[in-house]
């Protein structure tokens, strides 16, 4: 368990703005705001200035098992002593129901703002919100440090209703802390292998890799190459087994190469795999950004595509169709699962139980940029 | 001023929630909730009950002029009456320091996702807000009249520091809102010919068009089409001015038609621009998706691109060096544009005056899409 930042609870802006209420009214708003502060107090900080840990407050000012009578007494002391209530007006307001649900996006801004998927979750997800005047509480956090920090202020605080967490790694530490809050209810967009037992909406990734490489194969591709995305990912790591165990079962030959979503990464890996000889006749990618570049970068090199090198994307954006050839794509409704997200997320709100739910399926479709394997392989 | 809706202060999830509160502190729960929600009698609903204006109501309560003594005793009476509290604790915990930023996207889900501009600005601005912890608290509006009926709920409960105004149409109502109830600071982005006064951050595109017709006029094109968004928005509506203008200027035959943003808008218009004779000899498009499917279609068409055809995109996402060839653009830094937005909002967060700030400029990016006007002209 992570020390709570001292950032959270307190910040200089709120003292900023009572400093500078010079209006007939500033004495008493002032002292509001004050008031509010106080109702700020957390179980961290109850946690650190008791020297226990945040579980075990929880446990002493719930009346529950789990800790000794010396801890309980010392908590429900400390506790007192910060001026922590358990019913206070701003928690009660807080946790009756913000109509917010709370999304942490921890990708750079720029490789983001390079990646459609998000947005057309979000967008799908924003949608089905406003259909129950919900809203979502937005964050860009600086790494994975960073994000913990964020949830663990909206557990304390209570500014949020539920969680989306979205990129999912291997181990990772959200699902742990979230585990350990069960009253923050938290949906994990990842396979059910990665989530811990929290509720999920998984992708259906390991019958669409069988289906992707069914189709190269059945095309006559006998090497098929894939660019893949972050190798820390849960679902790059889900559909490398997969692309593994097709291509095992189908005796072809896979080789696989991990990039960061980019079309400069998409770029150097397509021509990394085109280098080594026998070079493979289809290439897919990860994300249709990297699909792109890697088809263009392919035919300045002077492969024909689809005579020399068949290309296939993952995901469907609107670019798939907007460059010639258009390309084949594993897609799906991305923006379909942001309104199925939400409508989970607020059956989590109300207390029903989700398990494991289905995104929409992926379906195949074929486009210009994939064809039968070339009768001979030259390199270029 | 348009009346509010029932539906802003009090929502069915409320009483939900507190109904199905069973676990021990279930009924001191749900006397909190009420309390909450009496707290959020706002000035809309006072308003509404005593059958006067919004701002009359404000001008009352605060013991400003502006309102006759007769109507000022009754708003008072009313107000008195629904239990309305200036300073009630929770008005104060929302209006002290809520740290959150409101946006609302009032685009349709799916074509949000087909334009990079908005991720990217939502990602600078994301990023920037991290830094002073705070959040972006983020709707996706169904169409213009949903998103006044928001914005007037976050300026009547106190659920943002600011706002951030986002493609501004002409005549739009937000400014009026806006300037109705200056106490809710709020950026818009647009032009200050747009704004009524509201603080701006402008983009520079007058500026830009006259660089890019002159850049094209340069190369000997005297025939530029141009496929713009959408007319109702604001900065469709400068830069055709400024097209118009830069045209004329230098003598160059202009022709423009007006698309949504999509590539299958970026297709219709393309086809159209080169089917009336004589075609132009380079297009520009108002972004970066329409000009990667015009360039596309073009070629389909037989164009060689740039040698019978120059094309030129506005914004310059990852995409635009993913196609090839190369997408010649006139190009900021959107991200970075997103992070000026965010410094600004701060700054009115902190009664600081902004009047009006520029973006990042515009900057031409010369690639392999534009070239030499031919010279002779052919249709196909």
């Amino acid at each position: 368990m992570m020390p709570i930042s001292d950032r959270l609870i307190y910040n200089k802006r709120v003292f900023t703005r009572s400093a500078r209420a010079s209006d007939k009214d500033g004495i008493e708003r002032k002292e509001t705001v004050m008031a509010g502060q106080k109702n700020k107090v957390t179980i961290f900080d109850v946690a650190k200035a008791s020297g226990v840990s945040s579980s075990a407050v929880s446990y002493a000012l719930n009346n529950k098992p789990g800790v000794s009578e010396a801890t309980r007494a010392k908590v429900l002391k400390v506790a007192k002593g910060l001026g922590w209530r358990p019913n206070g007006a701003a928690q009660a307001l807080a946790r009756a129901n913000t109509s917010r649900i709370g999304v942490v996006l921890a990708q750079e801004a720029r490789l983001l703002s390079a990646e459609p998927y998000m947005m057309e979750l979000l967008a799908g997800l924003g949608a089905e919100l406003e259909q129950h005047d919900y809203s979502m509480l937005l964050r860009f956090a600086i790494g994975r440090d960073n994000e913990v920090v964020i949830l663990k202020d909206w557990i304390a605080t209570g500014n949020v209703d539920a969680l989306l967490l979205v990129n999912l790694e291997m181990d990772d530490p959200r699902v742990a802390l979230l585990n350990e809050y069960p009253e923050m209810p938290a949906l994990a967009l990842c396979d059910p292998s990665l989530s811990g037992g929290l509720p999920v909406m998984r992708s259906l990734d390991m019958q669409a890799v069988t289906k992707a490489v069914s189709y190269l194969h059945d095309l006559g591709h006998e090497r098929i190459g894939r660019v893949g995305g972050p190798e820390s990912f849960g679902h790059s790591y889900i559909r490398d087994a997969a692309f593994s165990d097709a291509a095992a079962e189908l005796g072809v030959r896979y080789r696989c190469l991990h990039a960061d979503y980019t079309p400069k990464g998409g770029i150097e890996a397509t021509k990394r795999l085109l280098s080594v000889n026998p070079r493979p006749t289809a290439i897919i990618y990860d994300n249709d950004v990297m699909a792109m570049a890697g088809m263009g970068i392919a035919r300045e090199m002077g492969f024909d595509i689809p005579g020399d090198l068949s290309i296939m994307a993952w995901d469907d954006s609107f670019m798939c169709t907007a460059v010639f050839p258009h390309l084949t794509v594993m897609g799906r409704d991305i923006v379909g699962s942001g309104h199925r997200a939400a409508q989970l997320l607020l059956k989590l709100v109300d207390g029903e139980q989700v398990g494991v739910a289905d995104e929409y399926p992926y379906e195949l479709r074929e486009r210009a940029s994939t064809g039968p394997a070339p009768a001979s392989v030259e390199q270029r």
